[in-house]
């Protein structure tokens, strides 16, 4: 078998086998196949296409082309939720908890924002002592001691992906679907978890703009999911406005914990509702949605839910006061609202731009690596359908000086549309696919 | 300006401009974009195509990524000719001199052999003493005191195109019109000739298979000509069966030098014949066809152009006796004739079985910079419609081993297909294009 040979195939629309797949993925994490030979081929595959056949054996492929965690050890059947990438989307601080409160264990490798989108570790690590980088061996005993985890992922699970997607980055072959599809299954299946739920995002805060375009990406990770012997469901949620209210890492981790105690924003909540149920539906841990509904609710309001969060960020070393004193994560400098500038309704929030605002006043990272302010953000007062006068704080902002809060304030009040007639809502959850 | 943003200009099929092109090849001679942006920008270019203007940009930049000759210092128009490539092709070795006989300089960068086809350079080379590594000013020089010279393409010639082909070849994006016609026309264009004839050859012993391809190349390189301010022309031949009856390095030499001396494989004779009045026309040295092929056969039979070879030959170093005694070339030690298996009419020689089979013999490169042995090959003495009886001389072969002697008759046996009725007899030149 020549590398070569395999471009050329799939370079004129033909169905690779498994076999060449896996020569494809094993010689390209050895070195054998060159980033020359992988970045042509990415090309070919982004303009030819793959069935769900050949995406399900890429995924394995690249899933086994380095270390697998095995949760069976610990559970047998751990839970896991992965987030397509939003802007305002603390989910997982809240859903973690409040599944491993229900008892089933939740165990998770997240990743690190990058571009307008947050990420989830980054949150977290506003939280004082709060920390990610757990071993393998840590991640385990912790998910046997405590029933919920949630790390960074570790460098040698699925390093054919690590080293595909950097090249992909550069040779303009991301938005491709079996090769998004792929990359966030093959991770997945790497670190161990027997039932997973894909949040999908979708609009102008989301890496999918249509919901053709997200639901086809949600029915292929959830393929590839049944064709590996994992369970998968996947929910499509809207992301043309901010999920909740806060966006910023220190102020999303307050509204977490604050959902968490009853008082979220009624969007953020009924968006881990619909997700918590998703996820004990597919974990078969409750017989239909409205007794998922009334498990996670009472877990909720029983407190069970925020005790959990308590023992998990305890455990990864977190300060647990944060439940009862926000003051003790890092604190911006200059906070004041943002006013309407006009009578009228609210009819747009533009999610990247809000997210794009938030990397430029230092909260999240332009370039891999870079640090991180946890201190600024925004906090919406109003989403999409409110009636505003002008003068009325819209919202407020959190920067560390002047200079970035005039650039901010400026930015925000471009990104939010103003009608004279009440907006039609976007709904919250597109679709359900299980 | 982003090489990531003009790979995905070119994948989502639009034209790039100008700029982009010129920035584009730049940046990848200097290195700056990366081979593998290089990769997916050529798989991209394959799928999508290019305008001819895209094309003639593209030919510019590479062209002008490194020096360029001026050959105007030496002569008002200098000729030149290019094939793309057959089996048994020594066109070169009689055009050359036949048309500087005339009068006119021949100027010509020429290539080595790859693959099934050989190349003019290791050809001359069988002629003991014969050089081809010339530099630039022993090149001018050569031109202005013989009007005749054909020497190694010097490495800072287009480099951009050296870098891309050989990236091109390990990622299935060689067979591709517009990155083949820039390739073979940044080389002409930075080599300096007016005048370019190309002699595109289709079948099953050419790079191009059918004749629609092989016009549409064709077409496309007197298109970029054009764009260029050169005056282009081109033939497309057949390569269905070999060029005239020998393939190997110094057999083709003898074939060549017996055919200016007028006793030439009628085929052979007329294909040289073909291409001289191409060049005679597009050069306006001549009023019409009949004109230009009068001159051409008086050159030959005159012998001007035998002596014009022997000054040739001796500039370049080589030994001018090889023109009256063939003894002193490289010669095989197995020389014994292959026989006819059954009564029939020849309906087919695959011309890049032959040439395969020769370079099976030593005769030709599966890897570049391998050592050639000159001695070796074919000479054919039957051509497609020939009637033989069984037991009959098909071909003579030139081997230096018995066992690869054995090999090679085994092969060759089969590449030739037998019929029982008279085949239809291939074209010489299937069309035109001025």
């Amino acid at each position: 078998m020549r590398a070569v040979d395999i471009i050329a195939k799939k370079r004129d629309g033909l169905t690779l086998t498994h076999d060449e797949i896996e020569f494809f993925v094993q010689g390209f994490t050895r070195g054998d196949i060159t980033d020359y030979q992988a970045a042509a081929w990415a090309m070919a595959v982004y303009l030819r296409g793959m069935t769900s056949e050949e995406t399900t054996a890429l995924t394995l492929a690249m899933a086994h082309s380095g270390a697998t965690l095995d949760l069976s050890s610990v559970a047998p059947r751990v839970l896991d939720k992965h987030s397509s990438g939003g802007v305002g989307d603390k989910t997982t601080i809240v859903v973690a908890p409040l599944i491993a409160a229900l008892g089933l264990p939740v165990g998770k490798m997240s990743g690190r924002g990058l571009g307008f989108s947050g990420g989830t570790l980054d949150k977290l690590e506003a939280i004082p002592g709060f920390h990610s980088d757990l071993s393998q061996k840590e991640f385990l005993a912790q998910l046997q001691a405590h029933g919920i985890v949630v790390s960074g992922q570790t460098h040698d699970l699925a390093p054919a992906d690590g080293k595909l997607y950097a090249l992909r980055d550069v040779t303009a072959t991301v938005s491709c679907l079996p090769l998004i599809a792929s990359s966030i299954m093959s991770k997945k299946i790497a670190a161990g978890a027997h039932i997973i739920v894909l949040d999908v995002k979708v609009g102008r805060g989301a890496f999918m703009k249509t919901e053709r375009d997200a639901a086809a990406l949600a029915e292929l990770m959830v393929q590839i999911g049944h064709g590996v012997g994992r369970q998968v469901g996947a929910v499509i949620s809207d992301m043309n406005q901010p999920l909740g209210n806060a966006v910023g890492n220190a102020l999303e981790v307050v509204e977490a914990i604050e959902t968490l105690k009853g008082r979220g924003p009624r969007d953020f909540v009924e968006h881990c509702i619909e997700v918590g149920i998703q996820l004990l539906l597919v974990a078969r841990a409750a017989t239909d949605e409205q007794h998922a509904r009334a498990k996670l609710e009472t877990a909720l309001a029983s407190g069970r839910a925020l005790e959990k969060f308590s023992e998990w960020i305890q455990a990864q070393g977190g300060d647990p006061r944060v439940v009862d004193d926000y003051t003790i994560m890092p604190r911006a400098q200059v906070i004041r609202d943002v006013l309407a500038p006009r009578d009228g309704f609210i009819a747009g929030i533009d999610a990247e731009e809000v997210g794009l605002t938030v990397v430029g006043l230092g909260g999240g990272r332009a370039k891999k690596g870079a640090p991180i302010d946890y201190s600024v953000g925004v906090v919406l007062r109003h989403k999409i359908g409110a009636r505003v006068r002008r003068g009325d704080a819209v919202l407020t902002l959190y920067a560390n000086d002047q200079s970035s809060f005039d650039a901010a304030e400026k930015r925000l009040l471009a990104a939010i549309e103003f009608s004279d007639d009440p907006p039609a809502l976007p709904p919250l959850i597109h679709k359900v696919i299980r």
